[in-house]
């Protein structure tokens, strides 16, 4: 078969699933340093979510790294093109109705950009989880950073790979400075009411 | 980053999300020939488990070439890199608790087997849609049979490229002699009843 063979096959009206599931789906773009607390946000958000009774799933870099983008390495086109399933899958996710939080260094606006695109008319957060460089460094669970500083790990986002922070975040959450629950509560509250369908505020 | 660095991120007991969907996921894995009927049947199961009140989705074959397959070609290697990816996209939207519902050709033993591994333990059902090649043939919808045979397809399943059929499907749906409501209720009334949550049969 050759690729111009392939025809897009239409599926019910997506609305229909939205409606049944009594939400409306999003994606929210977790983007941040190694360390910046984005797996524990978009796990704190999820848990708020689920239990307030809305469908939600974490898409978690490291997780997808086992799974749909097992076969990819860390050269820039890899990276790139792990950043791009991972949109694709939350596009899918979302087209079913469900909340999906993507939690993905993504350092480059462009990649960050080119997820928004596959997401298309599906609403879209870029949030920024802006923990700074020497508290990401000081917490350094995995002893990443110690091993990019004495050049045991290459291309270290943050010290010897570049991270370019969101301009025009959607929403920006720090760390630093609160507990989980604060810091995790905006964005929490920025999914609940973007999430609400009408069908459920009526009945 | 190296890929030894990669640590598996948990996430809150999926149970929970399946509860408050007040659903069990699962995975039907529809192969066939080309114009067998999949996405026909794909679609048919779906609508009627949504209007039933199942979040359910559909992944076809031909829809995931434009997005989350978008770079593969029809190499050996690239196909089944094709299923490989249906099969985690199909993992990712059960953990979250959808009932989905893959339409793909899927030629080869091996690699359905592969999608059942994949899949873990969610359930997963592999669904024979077994239309004769003569009555594929014949149906032609998109006269890739006639280009296949004319050798301006080449690897086609069926006429260039072998199709392996089930020896153990969990079900097994014929086409070509029944309406689209008949030859689908069989599919609709496995997933309908192993998608059950005991909580919701309480309430």
């Amino acid at each position: 078969m050759l690729t111009n063979h392939i025809t897009w096959q239409p599926l019910q009206p997506r609305e229909r699933r939205w409606r049944t599931m009594g939400q409306r789906p999003a994606i929210a773009w977790l983007t941040g340093l190694s360390a910046a607390g984005k797996s524990t946000i978009a796990n704190a958000v999820d848990t708020a979510l689920v239990a307030a009774g809305r469908s939600s799933m974490v898409l978690d870099g490291d997780n997808l790294r086992h799974g749909l983008s097992r076969d990819l390495g860390f050269t820039a086109t890899e990276r790139a093109e792990n950043i791009r399933r991972a949109a694709e899958a939350a596009r899918l996710m979302a087209e079913a109705g469900v909340v999906v939080i993507v939690s993905l260094i993504s350092p480059f606006r462009a990649e960050r950009e080119a997820a928004r695109v596959i997401a298309g008319d599906i609403p879209f957060f870029e949030v920024f989880i802006d923990t700074p460089l020497s508290v990401c460094e000081a917490r350094d669970p995995k002893g990443l950073y110690y091993q990019a500083r004495s050049g045991k790990v290459s291309n270290f986002t943050g010290i010897s790979s570049p991270y370019e922070a969101p301009i025009t975040p959607d929403l920006t959450l720090s760390t630093n400075e609160s507990t989980v629950e604060a810091s995790s509560q905006p964005l929490f509250e920025l999914l609940w009411h973007r999430t609400m369908h009408a069908h459920r505020i009526e009945v």
